[in-house]
């Protein structure tokens, strides 16, 4: 960090929070999603006097923090949260989770009472820093007012990090409107650590040497220019290529090389596993079973394999991907597994999965940014999407439902030029419904797919996996959302979204035409 | 506790699960409000082999918990909540504050990975207790499927403590499914304590005292009888009788002892205080301004006042308030302050605050219980109310907003003969908006009057407390929920509760008399 000494900013007119503003813009941060309240009315009034900082306003804290994700996993660089206090904080952690698991950096800003309140416990007291502990890498009070802006640069510093971290900096009240006199420069973030040559030799003798071997691609590794890589060594060594079921951003489609998922269903992923041999880990590890069930293993390796890690997620991906094509002398070779491109034909008639999957392949634009949430109704998208237009695939990695919609505000923002396309199960949907109000406040260009089908589907399946054989009525009534029915069309014009509900799959593959020749937000119900 | 031995239900076929929810049934848990994943199956499937567990499905974990709270508030006796790992505990968290802050007991019971699984670090690991510590009293993860039936009653103790507490059991999928062989039985609370004789004997001498002296009277206080008691106090000793400006539950109207409320706005708060002179402690502490502010103080007390304690909340309310009265002589005088039966002319013309109010007190029907989240709409709903027929008037304690939907949800599963009315400003309610699905799924009689101001409004206000004199566009826009209108009415119908929206006075007038004779839930869009 370093001081910014600019006489023209560091004035005696400065409070804590517009040194805390202006060290964020300074820092690159310049997009807030904010649901603020009294404790961050300093930090909303600092806004008008800095130039330069877009504020995304939410109605729960939520699609706050699920848009700071989406924002990262675009742009790979953090975008801040406003929060208020504890309770507004703990709204938004859920969506943290998913933040930290799928590696993106984010900055919160919490406010707090100011520091001499604290001790009269009103009513919104409570332990902030306890509160985020659980969901953050770093988190720090700022204690006075000239402390603040060295302490932003210290989150803005750690969510800069390679992983990305959440980052939680509490600024108590009187932090906020108390005099400040500088604005402090972030550092930039380090030069990527190398991947070791022992571990470059070892990966290649493990594909040279193995009878089957799969190159098992971690979040990081997902990026055109990685799999390229990737699809070489397949070439040179006949290698798979592999990740994990859901994945923070997967760069996809015709004249990109193709990687499998594991299977989210146990006995699937374990066949999947045993095909595969051998793993070398590419910013990836070992994978796991999502949920543990009764009588099957937690690690999905199979124990005939060992595995070696090329590299890891903290270092260079490319670099060492390039340097194993080297050691393996491939690096000139055309990759393996290049999707070819491919439209399936429009479906007709009833809506199934397939009728689903079949409208995605013919009609993805190209540069599409897809999130995922489709649950139950999506596990059979990809293969059919494989050969669309180059685009996005964004799955939840920390698995807490409700991290769509808020994925697609956040990615819109960061990437307004891009179509979003939101897949979503309806009970998904409804934790974070709120964002829809986000989308058309901000007009972004989000189209969404509520699958329908009236139950918490996956769950249906689960009960069979923990051993539930024959679920009786009442447990079948906790998994259901159908009574009574959710109509999605009402929901989303009651926050400002234009929608339609359709019911075959001509209907649908006109109302994905609207919805990707609109500019804005649009929300189409798909009754399973 | 003590073990149940029964060997009608501690058979070889009992999982941990099944001797969970039959020790919360033993312990008189016997509503629970869930949102289950696959850690939770077991629990959902012991259901259907276990009677008397009513089982309420909510969309999004803040409806879950809130509902507990409202149970609590009205029955005084704790609900369990069935929550899926960490994020499921983070979505209820905010709830859960304001359930502490107002003396509620609740059972959590969250789920959580099998114990083997944890060191995967799945999607879904995170650190459940640490997520639930700020926000409980107790917190436990039961190690194996033999103690959990224990562990359950420990929970159900400590939640049936006075004043309520809240207790998280943590409970791994392995814990849940494992076998088990008992049913345990929570210990019932002790007896409550007296409070001290001097105790009483300084608060009667404080009383005749003083020139001028106030009852300062806490949650607990707020019940008829004890009211009654202050009012007899009042009677011999001309004392006030004040509670705080939120308060969990407060038995109020025509026949029962008034009670002024110190106003939110800090100036008048401590002018109110200042008429106070010296403050008797029922059941109460000195107050605090909810916020802090540049330039005034955070308590509230006068400091020519002093203070005494005359019991405190774990002690016997009620018989502190009785020794009182007959140390000062006072048991059988009529108490002064007794809200006479009052109704308001019903309003015409425009819809104001007053007009609202009147609407209120003109036609709540007896027994109503009012859960209040008008935030600035209903600052003025308390005079023109005060002489309507019995009920309830219910605030948010920890105020966090979001909390007015649930509560109702579970005031009226707790009270299905009495009619709820939730107050709602329109920023709170987009919170847990998912609460009117329940209310359409229990057909829950509640009416909810939605004020549609189109703002935060309260802070607007708030921006000029902290000192920010002319906020600028960007500030006020991040304060304004009106670009684009959320409309009442489609986002009710799509959740399954028929709604209106009323532009004058007149229609307000029908519509509530609409809602108050229907059987289920009905939503009131108040254009402001």
């Amino acid at each position: 960090m370093s001081d910014n000494t600019n006489p023209e900013v560091n004035g005696a007119d400065m409070n804590g929070a517009e040194s805390l503003v202006r060290t964020l813009i300074a820092g690159g941060v310049d997009v807030c999603f904010t649901n603020p309240g009294t404790s961050e009315m300093h930090f909303v009034a600092a806004l008008d006097k800095v130039p330069g900082m877009r504020c995304v306003l939410g109605l729960f804290e939520g699609v706050v923090t699920g848009a700071a994700d989406g924002y990262y996993r675009m742009l790979g660089k953090p975008a801040s949260t406003l929060l208020h206090l504890a309770p507004g904080l703990a709204n938004g952690l859920a969506n943290l989770h998913n933040a930290k698991k799928a590696d993106s950096g984010v900055v919160n800003i919490v406010g707090e009472h100011a520091t001499y309140h604290i001790q009269y416990d009103a009513p919104l007291t409570a332990d902030i820093e306890g509160t985020a502990a659980p969901m953050s890498h770093w988190v720090k009070t700022s204690p006075t007012s000239q402390t603040i802006a060295a302490d932003g640069a210290l989150a803005i510093e750690a969510a800069t990090q390679t992983p990305g971290q959440i980052a939680t900096l509490i600024l108590p009240a009187d932090t906020a409107w108390g005099p400040a006199d500088a604005v402090v420069e972030a550092t930039a973030p380090p030069a990527l650590p190398k991947a070791s040559d022992a571990a470059v030799k070892a990966a290649a003798e493990m594909l040279r040497t193995s009878e089957t071997a799969t190159l098992l691609m971690g979040g990081g590794a997902l990026r055109h220019r990685s799999l390229e890589l990737a699809g070489k060594i397949a070439a040179k060594t006949g290698c798979g290529i592999l990740t994990e079921g859901a994945n923070a951003r997967l760069e996809r489609g015709a004249g990109r090389v193709q990687v499998e998922r594991i299977p989210y269903v146990v006995e699937l992923a374990l066949d999947v596993m045993k095909k595969a041999g051998n793993l070398v880990l590419v910013a990836s590890r070992e994978p796991v079973a999502f949920f543990a069930y009764p009588d099957k293993p937690s690690l999905l390796v199979d124990p005939d394999s060992t595995s070696t890690q090329l590299v890891k997620t903290e270092e260079d991906i490319e670099a060492a991907l390039e340097a194993l094509a080297v050691e393996l002398d491939c690096l000139d070779l055309e990759p393996a597994g290049v999707a070819q491109p491919y439209r399936p034909p429009l479906p007709t008639g009833e809506i199934t999965k397939e009728a689903i999957a079949a409208v995605l392949g013919a009609m993805l634009p190209e540069g599409a940014i897809v999130v995922d949430e489709s649950v139950t109704t999506g596990r059979e998208f990809f293969p059919v999407t494989a050969g669309a237009p180059p685009h996005d695939w964004i799955n939840n990695r920390g698995g807490s439902i409700g991290y769509g919609l808020p994925v697609a505000v956040g990615a819109a923002i960061a990437c307004p030029d891009r179509k979003v396309i939101a897949l979503e199960g309806d009970g998904s949907c409804m934790y974070t419904v709120q964002s829809l109000w986000t989308m058309a406040r901000e007009n972004l260009d989000v189209t969404v797919m509520v699958f329908a089908n009236g139950t918490y589907n996956i769950l249906r399946g689960e009960l069979t996996n923990v051993g539930v054989q024959n679920p009786g009525p009442r447990a079948v009534d906790m998994l259901s959302i159908d009574r009574p029915n959710l109509d999605w069309v009402a929901l989303s014009k009651g926050m400002g979204v234009d929608a339609v509900r359709v019911t075959d799959a001509e209907e649908l593959v006109n109302a994905f035409d609207a919805g990707l020749h609109s500019d804005g937000p649009y929300l189409i119900e798909v009754a399973m």
